[in-house]
């Protein structure tokens, strides 16, 4: 079989798992190119065709959110229980899930990105929090769902309520091993029984669950990597030594795709191939992964030194480690992981995945690489400016047309592989909820007199990128002005801050509020993530947000800098770059200092500056970010679009 | 008996614990009168030569370091033990102990109010942090001590080097609940065993181990609480009722007082009395005490619903709780209570002290108090800076001899009930020690072209107070005015700000270090503290510190400003004043926005500020403030003070 045929054979084993990756559908053309198909019109139909095939064959499942209730429900008795914790998320605990993950969804028809819901015999229970309370609302039926707030009344809080001799069931594999400890207790404290369940009975009900995903599995270079894969189980296996560890669990695909410098397309946005892993004291690597996701080549960049195995695999694995000295992360990985460990006698280290801070501090390629990809992100956000100061408004100027025309302008740079989270694409109004996706039904026209907000980023092959811009339409108001100014104002005040090494983000939160608060405002979201290299963007442990985190910032760490305001009903507004952490030479100084230096290259709204409300020191920092955005970007423009950017970029 | 006699018997009784209460040697005039005894110098004598009669007749135990590791190590067979933890602590885990407590300080010399020993067969390890790493060298003998870091090396993990199958012993009513938690996960990663021994071997090597305090118990009058005892603990009643719960474990002395609008003298510089108690849902108390303490009227003021028993009855009532739902915390009360607790099958909630948040959110009456305390206190510290202008440098100007000052300055206002921790009397290079203690040895004269720092604070009936003033002698240098003026911006920065209710001390903590981190330079130690009134001057929960304290800061908590830069060998600077929590209007307002007001009356050193560096706001701020002192502190001067106070607070 050559690679062409090897390739739509894998091509027809992904249709066959339907709705694996949904995300694909969105451009089939970047996926053929990856599994080495020809990029045709062609090619493109067969696909289609194939999978219409495949869809027609399946047997559906339950439709109407009564029956697939009832269809749970049903399955109570025999796994001799009274209720069960529907959760959303996958065996990884990730963020973006493949389509047959999306139990969630698929029982009570919400679609959000977080949330839980319980479903006992008499009654089922959504819980969402404060961002997804309308969502909810529209997207599941009241007379069959309850609804809760996650955050203020969480299922163990809820699950005090039931009765005692209760016994609720969830499946080990989708719980982080702490929030099935805490969930232990509270049904202890409420005098009933967490029953870890062997077989998922959502899963039983829902007879046309898509099948995982398998899609292709690709090398990251090492110009983009910086580190060869095995210099970095080297430095883990090291590690493990010295913590008198004989292996890591790793559950995390991000942590294994950066430890293996490969990529991947099981799930939307994120490039990671859904795969679990056991490093070794010895350097090596069991990886656990389906290889029909292998293009040509991988087995020779993995080496010998990482042993493949199916999937399945991973549980016997994990029993086979038996009494050795094992980590594993309680936060992070499931808690069907710990019981299997537990289960084998294994000497279990509770730590935080080791690989998490070494793939945080980006090495010199890797910046290299990040500064590079947001070049072509700044030509790509700066263009998209620039027609939009060229549209009149109308009814043809939507939410939608302008997500359509960054992914265009997006897909013509170099090294694009698709978003790295869906557009927030918000106008007017929509632009005060932080986390508004608009729909079809949802999309508005950008109308004069309104504030239009965009929060988009992307996969390169060199980096990944996540700005937000907020642009008005016409005049802005006096108070638009003054709010913009504020957001500004923290904006440039974290970027500005110097701090000694080991400062966390929490502690640094407060700069970007500070000018809201003297208003009498604030905001109701993190200032800050960390961001992957083509990976998560929204990657761990550094954050800047109020709250616990005591991740100290480090030299490489790559995180958003997005103070916002929302005014409900009326607009909203957010200045988000990403910023890396680096050192700062100040003479004199006592202490090594840290700082931060802006990767994200596109013009910041003048328009809606009140110069007036900014310092010298911060009228200065607009204007040199300015020239050095007119200076990087300006030469990758049309004639048009430099002198909208001379403009858009002049002195305050 | 009459009053008086039964007040000299007190007394006996009191000498009868030689030491127990070391702090009232500093001022036995003000202890006589607190014991209803006239305060002359006829009965201060009787009561000396009382105490050395009282002294003559004990046994002297053994009295050299080496002796006493041996007579410790000597109980070990017959507690099947290998080795002891020796805590800095007494059985309410307070910051200030009775001399009686100071078992650290009696097996290893080391009187530091922070750190730990574990005592071996073989070897003896002391445990202290940065601040006491030279202290601990002078006081322990390294032939017999070794001396590790508190933090970066603490005992639980250097537990790990014992050998498998290590006994280890640990008085359980000395350590936390959580310490005893970690401890024991410790040893047994370690292959050894933790042991709770019932008798302490320390207790029973030193021989001659002063008794238990028994000093004067008053009521603190509802003038200056504000609220009834009975109000207090009927709220606390229905907070335990609504958590289900049938009683509260109370084992902070100071909480104590609190609820039961009490004070007491047992340990030096907060005024409380040892004891423990047990809070029902019904609203009645038990308290355990001894009753020798009460002066008259205490009874009475408790009342029929506050039931007295002797502290040997604390063991059985907490196993008489039997299966009730019982609250307590694992992080301040001892381990000895959970063990209690768990033998008699109660059912445990883990929770903070449930009065930590009433008694930290002032009322009316206690802010009135504070405020006039804060007045008085203002007045002798100003006198003091006044006074220290006006004399020449030389030989007899001391650190001590200012300590001595400032103390009969404070003595002459109303309510003076001593110290609320050792006065912080720092000349030059000794200033760059955050907690320096002058002591005869290092007693330093001030000198011209040094800088003095001042850190102290008082007990007065009507509140408690702590300020830190630094000043010049002679000219200062530029860096010294650099310094200086970078955290005193801090010091303001932190003043000034609003923030929304809801909001941490963690998350303000950088708006203080700010102007220092720009310049490179930093300090260590935390910003701000909370303050009891007429209790502990660090007092919980909430703090302004970076860290993990989520607390959130609530109107009516007092807190310590208190920023401050340190070059070791040369000089120290810190500004602090201590401000009070309130809520803050401001216009269009969309939260509820809280601020801060300064409670501390007193001139901020104007020699040391350089204005160059101020912004006209802060330059106003310091103008305002200095506005405020004249007017709240002039009219209680004499004419001489109060001409030095017009030029101290003149404008900028």
């Amino acid at each position: 079989m050559n690679a062409h045929a090897e390739a739509a054979t894998a091509l027809d084993d992904l249709l066959a798992g339907i709705d694996g990756a949904p995300h694909k559908r969105e451009d089939p053309l970047a996926w053929l190119e990856l599994a080495g198909l020809p990029r045709s019109d062609a090619e493109l139909a067969r696909l289609e065709r194939r999978r219409e095939a495949l869809l027609a064959q399946r047997t559906p499942g339950p439709a109407t959110p009564a029956e697939r209730l009832a269809a749970l429900r049903g399955r109570f008795d025999a796994l001799g229980l009274d209720g069960f914790v529907v959760a959303r998320g996958d065996e990884h605990l990730n963020e973006y899930v493949a389509s047959g993950a999306e139990r969630l969804a698929w029982i009570s028809g919400f679609t959000g990105s977080a949330g839980a819901a319980v479903v006992t015999r008499e009654a089922a229970c959504l819980f969402v929090d404060g961002r997804y309370t309308l969502q909810a609302a529209e997207q599941t039926d009241a007379a069959l769902w309850m609804r809760k707030h996650l955050i203020d009344e969480p299922p163990l809080a809820w699950v005090r309520t039931l009765p005692r001799g209760f016994r609720l069931g969830y499946d080990p594999r989708l719980h982080a091993q702490a929030w099935a400890e805490d969930a232990e207790a509270a049904m202890k404290a409420a005098g009933g029984t967490l029953v870890a369940v062997a077989a998922n009975p959502v899963d039983a009900a829902w007879s046309d669950r898509p099948a995982a995903p398998i899609s292709p599995v690709i090398v990251h270079p090492l110009e983009f990597a910086g580190r060869s894969a095995a210099d970095k189980r080297r430095a883990l296996a090291e590690g493990l030594a010295a913590r008198g560890l004989d292996a890591a669990v790793l559950t995390q695909p991000d942590s294994i795709a950066w430890l293996l410098n490969i990529r991947g397309f099981d799930v939307p946005n994120t490039p990671l191939p859904l795969a679990f892993a056991l490093a070794h004291a010895d350097a090596t690597v069991d990886l656990y992964i389906d290889a029909r996701k292998f293009t040509a080549g991988i087995r020779e960049h993995l080496g010998p030194e990482v042993r493949v195995h199916a999937p399945d695999a991973f549980a016997t694995a994990l029993e086979a480690l038996g009494a050795r000295a094992v980590s594993a992360d309680p936060a992070r990985s499931n808690a069907w992981v710990f019981q299997r460990l537990a289960a084998a006698g294994a000497r279990i280290r509770r730590e935080p995945d080791p690989l998490m801070l070494p793939k945080a501090c980006k090495n010199a390629a890797e910046l290299a690489g990040l500064r590079a990809a947001h070049v072509r992100d700044g030509v790509a956000i700066t263009r998209l400016l620039a027609w939009l100061s060229r549209q009149r408004p109308g009814p043809a100027l939507t939410e939608l047309a302008v997500v359509e025309q960054a992914w265009r302008l997006r897909a013509e740079g170099a090294r694009f592989h698709g978003l790295s989270f869906g557009t927030i694409s918000a106008a007017g109004p929509h632009a005060a909820l932080p986390h508004y996706r608009a729909s079809q039904t949802s999309n508005r026209a950008l109308a004069d007199g309104e504030i239009y907000l965009i929060d988009s980023g992307a996969q390169y092959l060199d980096g990944t990128t996540d700005i937000t811009r907020t642009t008005m339409i016409g005049a802005p108001s006096t108070e638009m002005r003054d709010r913009y100014t504020r957001v500004l104002k923290g904006h440039i005040a974290l970027d500005r801050t110097v701090f000694p090494s080991g400062t966390s983000g929490a502690q640094l939160d407060v700069l970007a509020r500070q000018f809201l608060w003297v208003a009498g405002l604030d905001y109701d979201h993190g200032t800050g993530h960390g961001v992957g290299m083509m990976l998560s963007v929204h990657e761990g442990p550094q954050r800047i947000a109020k709250g616990a985190s005591s991740v100290a910032l480090a030299p490489g760490m790559v995180l958003s800098d997005e103070p916002g305001y929302y005014k409900a009903g009326e607009y909203g507004i957010r200045i988000e770059n990403l910023v890396v952490v680096r050192e700062v030479a100040i003479p004199d100084a006592e202490r090594p200092m840290l700082g931060f230096e802006a990767l994200t290259l596109a013009p910041i709204e003048r328009r809606l500056i009140e110069p007036g409300l900014l310092t010298p020191d911060e009228r200065a920092w607009i204007d040199a970010y300015h020239a050095r955005v007119h200076a990087e970007i300006g030469p990758h423009l049309d004639a048009e679009d430099r002198a909208w950017l001379e403009v858009a970029t002049a002195a305050l």
